[in-house]
């Protein structure tokens, strides 16, 4: 039975595209309920500046409340870092898995960063590089990697040279994102065989959106590829704010079902997870959020 | 570049579960606007007694209007027969297409037809040969072939043993259903790669339902496993009226969508597909037909 972790990121990517602020409170109580279900990693926000990403201000705040005391759980709490300002915030509070990445579209990066892949990329291994020494995990992305809203085809060659300028800086947990919901299960498995096959150290996770109802299909082809990592959000919230996305996250309660459908062992309580996404799923989470 | 069939059958599987009658006009102006998109096959219906599903009453009215005078495409008509009446009903009128089939669970089958697997078995048989000897097409299916809504597990063995005995008969076009919704694509890859090694004239087909969010992983893993036809419903309209199927039928134009994004031929106009199932897709038929 093989074992596949899930890197639960509602929290981040799916409340970032809300208008709607969530409370610091109802956040806390989600990422509760997350961690009684037994998901492997919760992402509890992005550290960002507020003026551009307001539904993260208390990112910090929320690590703080979690991590205090001893935890009970053996759920990892990752946080999203785009900056060296960032990267201090969290290693100021409980951040265990630092996320950080580039595009590997040319104009996806200056749009997002206002930098080129190569300054992204040498930036992103500087802070990455800090982690591992201050004793913390990190994983680093390669965003855009399926095709981009604004460049449309992503080669898969330059999908390929910024993983291996990763490995060579001994940057081993490596995650790929279709940021713009350009994905599908055929150049899903072909990009993560040829991914697959640069190192034998190598531990790829996987982010998929919901495009046109592939996001499972995208995520059962990186399976077959031996991609044990997932990103997902429960009630398949969010998307990235930044990209023309027709879908939100995988969603965690459909991913965990399909797994557990096929026996495939996952550490989650489906219905304990099914319990905390179902207020989300049918209606806006402002809606919600007046109902409570 | 692999070459798929599209099947769709949400006039007849997708109309059976609305409460709604569609009138007679409304699907002849979608099928023709199917046919205009350039699906290979379109089922226009069943021929079963009105009485059980009056949403079909009109099948035979329906055949004659559209195949009245010279065919202007390719695509080619399909009906549903479940016993001998049916069967002379559509051999009177244009019926090209004859879907039949038994199921693989003993207690769907008593509860669908009142028939054991193995009454059903010879009478499907029966029925095929008549359609050959008429010179017509004729596609035997298993249903519940991925688990039954009352038994749950549906043994692969069941399913081996109903495709061998239509192989056995001469039928060689086989369609393998998951009527209630149970399949996940590693069961869906296991299956058909043994139902695909039976016999090396056997030509597949896959029923799928969107049973939470399955719907595209469980034809892209049939695709891997070398099955060509694919039944769809435009709008994701349908699902079976006997079960408890989580979801309706997976949706034509996601399927094609995802098939082109592969760069796997079809026929069809994705934009018209899209166009010709808009209507259908947020809101009830009854609520449509009131619209217009």
């Amino acid at each position: 039975m093989p074992k596949v972790f899930i890197h639960e990121v509602g929290l981040r990517d799916g409340l970032q595209m809300e208008s709607e602020i969530v409370p610091t409170g109802k956040k806390r109580d989600w990422a509760l309920w997350l961690i009684e279900s037994g998901v492997d990693v919760i992402q509890l926000g992005s550290f960002v500046h507020p003026k551009w990403v307001p539904q993260m201000a208390d990112t910090d705040d929320l690590f703080f409340q979690l991590t205090d005391g001893k935890k009970q759980h053996g759920t990892i709490f990752s946080g999203l870092v785009l900056n060296e300002k960032g990267l201090e915030r969290g290693l100021s509070c409980g951040v265990e898995l630092f996320c950080m990445g580039v595009s590997a579209s040319e104009t996806h990066s200056q749009k997002n960063t206002r930098m080129s892949i190569e300054e992204a990329l040498g930036r992103t291994i500087r802070m990455a590089k800090h982690v591992l020494s201050d004793k913390r995990k990190v994983q680093v992305s390669v965003q855009s990697a399926f095709g981009c809203g604004y460049e449309g085809l992503v080669p898969e060659e330059n999908v390929l040279r910024i993983v291996e300028t990763y490995l060579d800086s001994g940057l081993t947990s490596i995650s790929l994102a279709d940021t713009a919901g350009h994905a599908d299960p055929n150049g899903v498995r072909r990009l993560f065989e040829r991914v697959m096959g640069l190192s034998e150290r190598i531990q790829v996770a996987c982010h998929f959106h919901n495009n046109f109802g592939m996001a499972l299909a995208n995520c059962w082809a990186a399976l077959q590829s031996g991609v044990t990592w997932f990103e997902s959000s429960f009630g398949g919230l969010g998307g990235c704010p930044f990209t023309a996305v027709p879908g939100g996250n995988v969603c965690t309660e459909d991913l965990v079902h399909m797994f557990q459908r096929m026996r495939i062992g996952t550490s989650i309580e489906l219905s304990r997870l099914i319990e905390t996404a179902t207020p989300t799923i049918p209606i806006s989470l402002s809606i919600i959020l007046n109902l409570e």
